[in-house]
């Protein structure tokens, strides 16, 4: 099929390469034009400007969107909303806030646009493995989308999950359930490197890909993580996030959910990105107070 | 090789039946008598005693125990260390505590007797697909064992991770990962099941499996739990622990090092066995103190 693809980030990039080379037309266009080049020099055609990637499309259009979440993809949307034709169908395979995809389906069906969120995941390593699709979305758009996301999935990869917003929905549960997952592995293999005999971390761990059962493909990258050198002395422990684990956090709370593990994992990152921790000084402040027990000053 | 294997449980059995499946002469005893009669019409050698079973072993000999941790397993080391001679080998395939084991292999080691503290993970899929072995103790022993141990492991997941007591501590520190990962999927699955969309939970955790970043065997497991009926309505909320997980979280303690999370599984384990809850009585007492809010009353 023909698709336009805007955003040729990490993912975008590599989005784009698997559709051309699984046989798709695909007209890219990224705001530095260099990147656009680069993929035009491998199968895709690079179009300059948004008008000019639409013109270079057949009716109806399937255009992808992979641009950072918040106001890029607002922006980028809004632009696409006045360039494209009723009938055409926008794939936003950010990251998005599924309520932001609701409102922008919303917007887009108002102009007679179709509007699919389709939760992408798989990393850096979606080019060769393939990436998991969620789609949501009206079933016109979303099977006018369908030949991209199959060739984007692997086999079995792909499912259209439910109505508008539910991809970009399923999307933020399975990135909180990443962060609980990854938080534990880091806590076992953090109390492993503290205990009292000297392990081989990345042997163990390799190990435990055969036969286990906290086998997954999080601990085939701790293999990887592990095997240069099991200290880590090059990585400082400082983690980001970016935003599906406090979405799901505070999904649960409007559901009445408990959801402990996926709340503090989020939090353990907030802690890593501290320096100095003012409630721990307030604790460290008050033992002193009520017992007299030593303070570390600065 | 020749093995001795002592308790036929669920894990027990399918191990044995692994081992003499794959061409090794297994001589195996139960307390209860009924079951190394089957796996005797199976392949296995049944023992009516265990002096039977060790003098129809020719030595330096291997036997397994597969019994509960604890009591069980100090009562079996204690009877075998009775019966066996310098040379031979205890291989304890059991969930037991780590320093528990170092104790034995120096009780062991005092009569000549090597002990092995073997960590098995597979659970009831390992007679399919073998069994991930953790070994601990001293070499000469672990080498005497070791044919076995790659029979009942598959091919990479067999791995003599450390001295005595480290095959049961990497085994406990696994355990505690699995709790961990269990929960993260566990609340991600709640919120879903708890959301605005009507999402078909099997078809997103199979799909899950393909190319995304949380695919992992438990969730390959979550898929066959799911499937019957989303809702999960036969099956009560209330989940046992054996042991390891409180172990992790004992030793995370030990070794000063947060572990919020499995620490979190542990307890919603713990909670999910209370059907009234104490804590959540005073809580709604106090609230109804300081600010008369409804209580309800039994």
């Amino acid at each position: 099929m023909d698709v336009g693809f805007i955003g040729l980030g990490r993912m975008g990039a590599n989005m784009a390469r698997r559709l051309f080379r699984s046989g798709h037309r695909v007209v890219v266009y990224n705001r530095t034009v260099e990147k656009a080049r680069e993929l035009a020099a491998e199968g895709a055609e690079a179009a300059a400007t948004i008008p000019e990637l639409v013109a270079a499309l057949p009716a109806p259009r399937v255009v992808f969107t992979m641009v950072p979440a918040g106001d890029a993809t607002e922006a980028q949307v809004a632009e696409l909303l006045a360039d494209l034709s009723p009938g055409d169908v926008i794939v936003d395979g950010g990251n998005a806030n599924w309520k932001d995809s609701v409102r922008r389906h919303a917007a887009c069906a108002e102009k007679g646009i179709g509007f699919v969120d389709a939760g992408v995941s798989g990393g850096i390593w979606g080019l060769a493995n393939g990436y998991a699709i969620m789609a949501g979305g009206e079933p016109a758009a979303v099977a006018l989308a369908e030949p991209a996301f199959r060739s984007l999935a692997p086999e079995g990869g792909y499912l259209h999950v439910g109505g508008p917003g539910a991809g970009h929905y399923v999307k933020m549960i399975h990135n909180g359930i990443e962060y609980g997952l990854m938080q534990a592995y880091a806590e076992g293999f953090e109390i492993m490197h503290a205990g009292p005999y000297p392990l081989d971390l990345a042997a163990i761990a390799e190990m435990w890909m055969h036969g286990s059962v906290v086998r997954s493909w999080l601990l085939e990258l701790a293999v990887r993580a592990l095997r240069p050198d099991q200290d880590l002395r090059d990585i400082r422990g400082w983690v980001a996030d970016s935003g599906e684990g406090r979405w799901t956090v505070q999904e649960a709370l409007d559901r009445d959910v408990p959801a402990p593990v996926i709340t503090l994992a989020l939090q353990a990152r907030l802690r890593s990105r501290q320096d100095e921790s003012y409630g721990a000084k307030l604790l460290a402040a008050l033992r002193n107070e009520f017992g007299g027990h030593a303070v570390k000053t600065e």
